[in-house]
């Protein structure tokens, strides 16, 4: 996407650390554990936390239908999603250089309410995937009652940015004299190894939907 | 905090994961890595990755002077903050009972610009060491500049909440017999070995501000 094809909003104001290019922007979003949703309700900026997933320009969210973002949605609604992956604290010889190193994208957009029975299936399947790939026919099928009490939001993507911060404290050169540690302290984030709840009868090891989200995930 | 109190955008519409006992609330603030910050901007929904600090009922944010969320401020716009940490994917024996474990706070208020240069380094140290504790001690002095560079956004907290869920999957009992893998698979983050620049003159080993970090998020 072209930066100055975007709106304001969705243009850095610190260009430094912005990118716009979509395999940057998609490879954040596709990695991500969570989204950080953003909408307005009673003019107060909400931020939840939701599994998501993305299919071309269309993220998916889903919650329970009395959620307050699916309750009180209407089609057009403004509404955001942040993805940060975290990868260090950087420590520098001055409190101002201080820093994180991550990799975080945003979309901007707008919602639609998801109501064809194969789109939803569809949204459900990819959220569920997104976390453990593969996952959706290991289990059984979706009952009609559960259907019900499930409302799928998609987000279409209007605007698209990231902010990518990966390198060493940024210390003034004066500093470097002085007898004071700096660098990174990298941030691991990894699946450890599943934890069976111990109700299926006789031995059920863990499928292959959970090796390659422990992979994806690594 | 009385549930019953707090204005209905702070109130959890599905009460079953909600908590909103202080001690809760500040435990999941006190803990997160980075906090993503909830502002309207141009009518949209803006959700930004911060590093951040709690003091008492306030939160304190930075960001350089030219960010949009210091340039654009206006004293009592309305503001939020959810922190979130992820402690599993619960994947269950059908798609509807997939969930993930965690423990997330979200803190609503109004803004306000901290002007006053004690109020302004004292949140500055906070927020450092709220990653790295007792930093600030360690390293150099701030220059005046620096203080002109920084914009320090307190967060008034009017009223918070916690959402959490730590258990296995939540199956229907008729389903318990199906011979599919269920149960969780932990989310790990922790901070690894920290990582010179090489830049400081002879042997300075990592001092203890890295040590209690990776204690403290551990």
């Amino acid at each position: 996407m072209n930066e100055h094809a975007l709106p304001p909003y969705a243009r850095a104001r610190q260009p430094r650390r912005a990118r716009y290019d979509e395999d940057t922007i998609n490879d954040i979003l596709d990695y991500g554990l969570v989204g950080h949703v953003g909408f307005i309700a009673d003019g107060r900026p909400m931020v939840v936390p939701m599994a998501y997933a993305r299919w071309g320009q269309t993220i998916y969210l889903h919650g329970a239908s009395k959620a307050r973002i699916v309750a009180m949605h209407k089609d057009g609604d403004p509404i955001s999603m942040t993805v940060t992956l975290l990868e260090g604290i950087v420590a520098a010889r001055s409190g101002f250089h201080h820093s994180m190193n991550y990799r975080a994208a945003t979309v901007h957009g707008t919602t639609r309410l998801v109501s064809d029975p194969g789109e939803t299936e569809q949204a459900l399947k990819l959220i569920t995937e997104h976390l453990l790939p593969l996952r959706w026919n290991e289990v059984r099928p979706m009952h009609d009652k559960e259907r019900k009490a499930t409302g799928v939001i998609a987000l279409e993507i209007e605007a698209a940015s990231a902010k990518i911060r990966q390198a060493p404290p940024a210390d003034d050169p004066e500093d470097h004299d002085l007898p004071i540690w700096a660098g990174v302290i990298p941030i691991v984030t990894a699946l450890a190894a599943p934890v069976g709840d111990g109700k299926t009868p006789g031995e059920v090891p863990p499928p292959p939907s959970i090796h390659l989200a422990r992979k994806k995930f690594a």
